[in-house]
């Protein structure tokens, strides 16, 4: 079994964008987002079809970005956490894009990329593009309860983003170039891809999915550093997507015992996109436009301008419905992984 | 916009099972599954649950048949109709196969055919395996009422199929000889794809899915055939998944106006699953199980055996959910497609 693929050709983001509500923009990462609508509402009527509004508008803020229009994207993958995914069905079918839906749970962002990368590979496709949306009060009044009702949120409860990331990659860098002459430079690629297994982790509790995660996440991380020739040393940082306070420090703690050099490398989107100190945030932010956003908004500048130069990232997911936990089932994890080079640091 | 991928390398078939229910047993392909529990319940407490044991022993038998372990399987791309995929999450975490999840509705057989072959074609991986699962009982409770109700049904509705496919791909061809030596050999490979465009026919009811895909599958077929230099007529069949009678007579007044050589060559695997005269079968068979299981008993079976040389197979789904039903959204579907040729029909 192999799980690391080094990509024959690397797959060059030429476009991203990040588009939030509220909470987003009051982040710190908020100045970052291409939209922000306070209301949250995009809009819409109901909070199911905010999502797929507020995915429709980060989708066309990136190809507006690069200048390229629908037809010239050949694919698009897309998943939300709306049930059978209907926010990303919804946001897609006006732009007549061939759509790959997948459900990865907060994972979804990167299972995406690492699906646009693999469809690029073929060679046959110029563009491919992915959407990732979560919506705080559409998850709210699916998973849990509606907000009127006011539950308590216990200690390791995270907070819905509100937010989507749309990616555009392509499979020729050229077209990276010309867009780089823009004001909208983009100079990085995925080089590598990892796919992540299921792992049950024993959680049942539905309001401490960092914990589920977390063992998905070290599980990816072990086995890409025993099966490449890199170390942690070569990569900058080690990117999880949600795994919150919680999460993180059980993550940090098998690394910590079985890769030392790992653990101080680790950051989590999730502790990146809200004020930490702020009231129910608690644990820090989760769902899937979490890792998305943040990747749009905070690591892929940075790699574009040369802060990072190779970062590997993991977006998180956590495999649960109502009905599985009603019926006492654990939650199961996993953590699929893209490695983000900088252009420039890239082997020719 | 380019949608076909003629792949580098085919995707050799190296196994495939089909596990059903009790209908399925007794409907036309019964003789041809590999195992049938008449209780529906495969052992387990809820149909939640037994959905997800049912495709654990699809994949189980599938490698069995080519006596590989799941340490043989690089990667396994799967899905299901359950709210966030949690049936086939269950059902493969125990085999600690590499993951990829995805959510096309009925299309998800098809899709995931179609990633498998992609993945194949990086190089890296040696086999891809896929597994689709739908039960009849928890898709009732999830979509519609519990079945005690006893909600009538109209004549458009269709029966969602208590049934898995799974289904092993290779990269490599002399896998495929060295089981085809076996008592089960195969002799068919994806040689082409083409993703399916999210499409809009405008249909709100959710018991007349069959014309909400219709349209879908029209793309995808008019779109393949104006994009390809074969005709309908270098094909022996065009199968699509679950469009049921209803969705069929609308597919095939499109292609009898748009690509009269079409019509003839279409057959629907959601006519084929079940004797179509017995009680509330209504326009027929569906659920994503329906054509991975029909693809498995039936026209694979036909591919390896020579009676068919090459057909295009288009899985189709349905994007809804309970709620964009209830909000008055329309239904949005969606086709992909994957050519399958016999071994000795395809050029060296």
């Amino acid at each position: 079994m192999r799980r690391i693929t080094n990509l024959r050709s690397p797959a060059f983001f030429v476009s991203s964008s990040a588009v939030g509500g509220r909470e987003e923009g009051l982040g710190p990462l908020g100045g970052g987002f291409d939209f922000i609508d306070p209301s949250d509402e995009f809009g819409q009527k109901t909070w199911e079809m905010s999502e797929a509004e507020m995915g429709r508008v980060a989708l066309n803020i990136a190809m507006r970005k690069c200048e390229i229009s629908h037809e010239d994207i050949d694919v698009i993958i897309a998943g939300d956490l709306q049930n059978q995914c209907v926010a990303s069905a919804i946001a897609l079918d006006s732009f007549g894009i061939p759509h790959v839906g997948v459900y990865g749970a907060c994972s979804t962002c990167t299972e995406s990329l690492l699906l646009a990368s693999a469809l690029l590979s073929l060679g046959s496709y110029k563009r491919v593009a992915t959407l990732t949306t979560s919506h705080n009060l559409a998850a709210e009044r699916q998973f849990r309860a509606p907000v009127e009702y006011g539950a308590q949120r216990p200690p390791a409860a995270q907070w819905t983003a509100t937010a989507a990331g749309a990616f555009i990659l392509s499979a020729d860098s050229e077209t990276v170039d010309s867009h780089r002459k823009t004001e909208h430079p983009i100079g990085a690629a995925i080089t590598e891809i990892s796919v992540g297994r299921l792992i049950d982790g024993a959680i049942t509790d539905g309001s401490n999915m960092g914990a589920a995660m977390a063992f998905a996440a070290a599980d990816t991380i072990l086995s890409y550093f025993s099966e490449s020739e890199l170390t942690p040393r070569d990569f900058d940082l080690i990117v999880t997507g949600d795994l919150g306070a919680v999460g993180s420090k059980i993550l940090r703690e098998i690394l910590s015992e079985k890769l030392p050099t790992a653990a101080p490398r680790h950051e989590d989107c999730g502790l990146k996109l809200y004020d930490m100190k702020r009231k129910d945030v608690h644990s820090g932010a989760s769902g899937c436009g979490t890792s998305a956003s943040v990747l749009a908004t905070h690591y892929l500048p940075m790699i574009e301008r040369g802060e990072l130069s190779n970062i590997l990232f993991l977006s998180t997911g956590a495999m649960m419905s109502q009905s599985s936990l009603l019926q006492g089932n654990s939650i199961r994890g996993v953590a699929p992984a893209v490695r983000i080079q900088n252009l420039n640091s890239m082997g020719s």
